[in-house]
C-alpha cells in the first residue's frame, strides 16, 4: 500500500445535533480506514479523554466552554477562547494539526478560522463552498453564505479558490469555471454579474460563460461562482425541494398495501439513488480563503459524514490547498 | 348555473414551442368550461381564421408578423407593431379584450405590455410572478426575472401586487407575506433585504417577516417577494431540480424487469403527485403592475397548461387585478 504523508486532523467533538454521539465513532472510522490519519478531538475531557484512550491514532484536547448554535458567532469566539471551536483553529494555526473538522455553528467556525487562522494573503473574503452532487461529476458551488454582499473582484477570488479545491480534493483536472447567472449572454443579469464576467473572462483560467439556475445540477462544469445571498438562496431550494420531493415519492409508495408490496421490490434501487444524491458523500463544506484548511459539516451529520468530512480535510491539507489558493491569487494580486 | 361577467381574453396564438397546434385546442377548451369566456386568437390569418370559423366563441383578428424567441424583446416590440403580441396587447389597451395571455417570449410579452398597456400609476416596476405547487397551498413568488436590480421600495410593491393577485386569483383571505432572506432574524441578510424588511414591517398588511429558501417549497405564506435575480435563479433550481430528480425517480424505476413490474403498480399514484407538483395547474406567469392583465405561459405549454392560463387571465380580468393594484398603491403613494 502506498504510504501517504501523515496528517493530523483537529476535530470538534461536540459540534453538531448529534454530537458527541455520531462524532466519535466518526472520527474512529475515519483513522480506521487510512493509517497515516491522526485525529485530535477537541471537546469536555470526559468526552475526548476516555475515547482517546481507548482508540489508537486518535487524541484528545480537553476544553472548558461551547459554543452553541445560538451565540453569536463573532462574540462567542471573541469570549470563549477555550471552546473546542477556538481551540481547534489555533491548534492548526500553530502547526500542531493541519486541518479542522467541526459540525458545529458555521458562523462560529468562519469567525474562528478567519480571527485565529487568517485569511491568505491577497484573500479579501473568505468564503464558504458546498460540494453538491450532480447527473455528472460533483460540482464545487460558492459562496453559499458567508458574504451576503459581493463585489465583482471577490467572484473573481472565489473562482481561484473554487478550482483550487476542485483540482486538489475532486481531482478535477483544468477545472471549468462557470457564474451563476439569469441568462446566457455576456450582456444578461444584475449589474454584478455583468461586471463579474468581464473580469472573469480575463482573469479566470477556465472560465466558460454563464450558467442558470437549471444547470447547478447537471454536471455540466467544476465550478460555479456567485454572491453568497444567491448561493444560500440556491442551496437552501436544492435541499428544501429534495426533501420535499422525496418525501412526497416516499408517500405515494407507502399510501396502499399494494403500493408497499411495490415498493418493497423498489427499495434497494431507491436507496442507491438516495445515497448518490447524499451531499454528505463529499464531507462537508469547505471555508475557503483562510490559512489552514478548515470543513464544517451539515449539522445533522452522523458518523459516516462526519468520517467522510475528516477524509476530505485530510485529503485538502495533503494537498496543500491554502498555498495552492495563495499561489494563484497572489500570482494575480 | 351562475352566470359569470363575459370576459374576452386575447391569445397568442403562435406563441411557445408547441404553437398553434397546442395554443388552439387549449383556447377551445377554455371557452368549453366558461360560457361566459369569449377568446380572441391573433395569429397569420391560416391560422386563426379557419379556427375561428369552425369554433363558438372564438374570434380571429390576423396578424401579419411574428416575434421569434431569438428576436430582442424591445427591438422586435418597437418594430413589429403587427406581431400577434404587440397586437394582442394592444386590444387590451383599447377595451377589445380584457386580458391577454401568450406562451412566447416572456421578454417581448412584457415588453409590449409595459409600452402599450402601460404601467400601473405609481408602479415603479412591473415584476413576473410565478405561482408554485407546495406541500400546502400554492404560493404567489415574484419578481422572478424582471428587475435583475432591485432597491427595497421595489419590494414593496411586489408585495402589494403578489398579495392582490393571491386574493383575487388564488382566494387567498388576507394573504401572508414573506421576504426571501438568508436567515430569519430581522438583521439577516443583504443589504437590499435589511431595507427591505424595515419598509416591509411598515408598509405591507401580512408581513410575516423573513423564509428562507427551503421554505419556497413548504406552502407557509401566500406571497413570498424576492429580486429578481435571486427569484429567477431560485424558479430555474426548483425546475431543473424537479426535472432532475423525478427522472432519476423513473430511471430507477425501470433499471430492472422486477423493478418496471412493480412500478406498473405505483403509475397511478406517481402520476397524481407528478400532476399535483405541476406549474401548469395555475396558469403560467402574470405580469404585475401593468394596466391590463397578461399572463405568460411556459414556452412549453401544451393544451392544458394554455387552457389553465386561459381561466386564469379571465378570473384576473373579472376580478379587476389592475384596479385592485392601483388602489393598494394609489393609497400608499
Amino acid at each position: 500500500m502506498h504510504q501517504q504523508r501523515e496528517v493530523v486532523v483537529c476535530v470538534d467533538a461536540i459540534g453538531g445535533d448529534k454530537s458527541p454521539d455520531e462524532i466519535l465513532p466518526g472520527a474512529a472510522a475515519a483513522v480506521a480506514s487510512d493509517e497515516s490519519l491522526r485525529v485530535v478531538l477537541t471537546g469536555p475531557e470526559e468526552v475526548v479523554a476516555p475515547f482517546a484512550e481507548s482508540h489508537e491514532h486518535i487524541e484528545a484536547v480537553s476544553t472548558a466552554e461551547r459554543i452553541d448554535m445560538d451565540d453569536h458567532p463573532a462574540n462567542a469566539v471573541r469570549t470563549k477562547k477555550d471552546s473546542s471551536i477556538v481551540v481547534g483553529c489555533r491548534l492548526v494555526r500553530d502547526g500542531a494539526a493541519h486541518a479542522f473538522f467541526s459540525a458545529g455553528s458555521t458562523g462560529a467556525c468562519m469567525a474562528a478560522a478567519t480571527l485565529h487562522m487568517g485569511r491568505i494573503k491577497g484573500i479579501q473574503r473568505p468564503a464558504i463552498a458546498t460540494i453538491l452532487p450532480t447527473a455528472g461529476t460533483p460540482v464545487v458551488f460558492l459562496d453559499v453564505g458567508a458574504n451576503a454582499d459581493c463585489k465583482p473582484q471577490h467572484l473573481v477570488q472565489f473562482a481561484h479558490m473554487g478550482s483550487a479545491y476542485a483540482k486538489i480534493v475532486l481531482g478535477a483536472v483544468d477545472p471549468s469555471i462557470a457564474l451563476l447567472n439569469i441568462g446566457e449572454e455576456p450582456t444578461k443579469g444584475s449589474q454584478l454579474t455583468q461586471e463579474a464576467y468581464a473580469l472573469m473572462s480575463e482573469e479566470v483560467p477556465g472560465f466558460v460563460g454563464n450558467v442558470e439556475g437549471r444547470d447547478i445540477v447537471s454536471g455540466s462544469v467544476d465550478v460555479i461562482v456567485t454572491d453568497g445571498f444567491t448561493g444560500n438562496i440556491a442551496l437552501k431550494v436544492l435541499e428544501g425541494l429534495s426533501e420535499s420531493l422525496l418525501g412526497q415519492v416516499k408517500d405515494s409508495l407507502t399510501e396502499s398495501a399494494l403500493n408497499r408490496a411495490a415498493a418493497m421490490v423498489l427499495r434497494p434501487s431507491l436507496t442507491r439513488l438516495r445515497s448518490r444524491l447524499d451531499p454528505d458523500t463529499y464531507g462537508g463544506a469547505p471555508l475557503l480563503g483562510v490559512s489552514g484548511v478548515c470543513i464544517i459539516g451539515h449539522g445533522s451529520s452522523g458518523r459516516s459524514a462526519v468520517a467522510a468530512g475528516i477524509r476530505v480535510a485530510a485529503q485538502a491539507a495533503r494537498g496543500g490547498l491554502p498555498s495552492a489558493i495563495g499561489e494563484t491569487v497572489g500570482a494575480r494580486s
